[in-house]
């Protein structure tokens, strides 16, 4: 899949705001893991700040914390066997879930951890802040790169014509897809 | 539309997992009023908490600090129009944006805001706190009671299967409509 670069800001949010499931990516350039975030959000524009829910208990929360960086990658239903695998094992007994899960190492621009190929879209994150709320933490990150399929990216956000679907999580084994663009106005008085 | 009244927890988080913009109401027995919002995400899931992002500068932002409730309603494709109006006015300029954009209200059960009847889903909120982050704050709620649209829920989340097209935001004027279920499994190694 063909990538370009993006401004981190003021758009790289927007690949956010449709709400797919989201594999984050961690690292220190020796080892690595993935996991499945559906709990994030935009949370500024300019400059671009994200947050994301993590259990404190994860295998991956301790590379976010002693690296601080991390990296999101968006999900397509072309992965979506991939996002369940990498939501249900944990990397303390899958060491390698870019192997188990037939995904790709994509090089990261700016942080140790890798992005993944096959994610539609990929925000490479740096740790601003991090909120306790007990056995979870939210965590808050500016965006520092960010790349996207060329395909699927026109005027400054997702681009539907190409055959995109977007991956959103319902629960469970259950997701959704979406399928395309609707322009609105605003209804006339 | 058929509403059916579902727990709070564990599974009314899962209304929101999708990712679909919501209309958030507030109100405080005397006036209300209605905004978008697609900055928001679960947090818990028992007791369930949800995060929502509002500007301090907002119209509804008194409402939401002086009464400690309000509602996040779900929004389907059928109300794009209504959805984009309450983003891009203003409470203190429409002060009926229901009658503004051809929304009913619908009786909460046990907050002083009104939901939005055409909205697939309803979450009444009570605030639980506040995270000041400058301009903006994170306002975090407890799930007090919702409701669903009963052809729209099957075993604890969304059912696609009656022509469900939840409504997500892409930019601007953009935005995605979510289509179907895919029900998945965990690849074999």
């Amino acid at each position: 899949m063909k990538k370009i670069k993006i401004d981190p800001s003021p758009n790289a949010y927007r690949l956010l705001n449709p709400g797919a499931v989201t594999l984050i990516s961690v690292g220190d350039g020796k080892a690595d893991n993935l996991f499945s975030v559906t709990w994030n959000m935009p949370l500024r524009r300019e400059p671009s700040i994200v947050a994301m829910l993590s259990c404190k208990g994860n295998f991956s929360y301790t590379f976010i914390v002693t690296t601080g960086v991390f990296a999101i990658n968006i999900s397509s239903t072309k992965i979506a066997g991939a996002v369940l695998g990498c939501g249900r094992t944990t990397g303390s007994k899958v060491p390698d879930k870019f192997a188990r899960f037939k995904l790709t190492r994509q090089v990261s621009e700016k942080i140790k951890a890798p992005l993944v190929e096959e994610a539609v879209g990929n925000l490479e994150c740096r740790v601003s802040q991090i909120i306790d709320l007990g056995a979870s933490s939210l965590i808050l990150a500016n965006i520092l790169s960010a790349t996207v399929a060329e395909e699927h990216y026109k005027d400054g956000g997702w681009c539907y014509d190409n055959g995109l679907e977007l991956l959103h999580h319902l629960g469970g084994n259950s997701f959704a897809a979406s399928t395309h663009e609707i322009v609105v106005k605003i209804p006339e008085e």
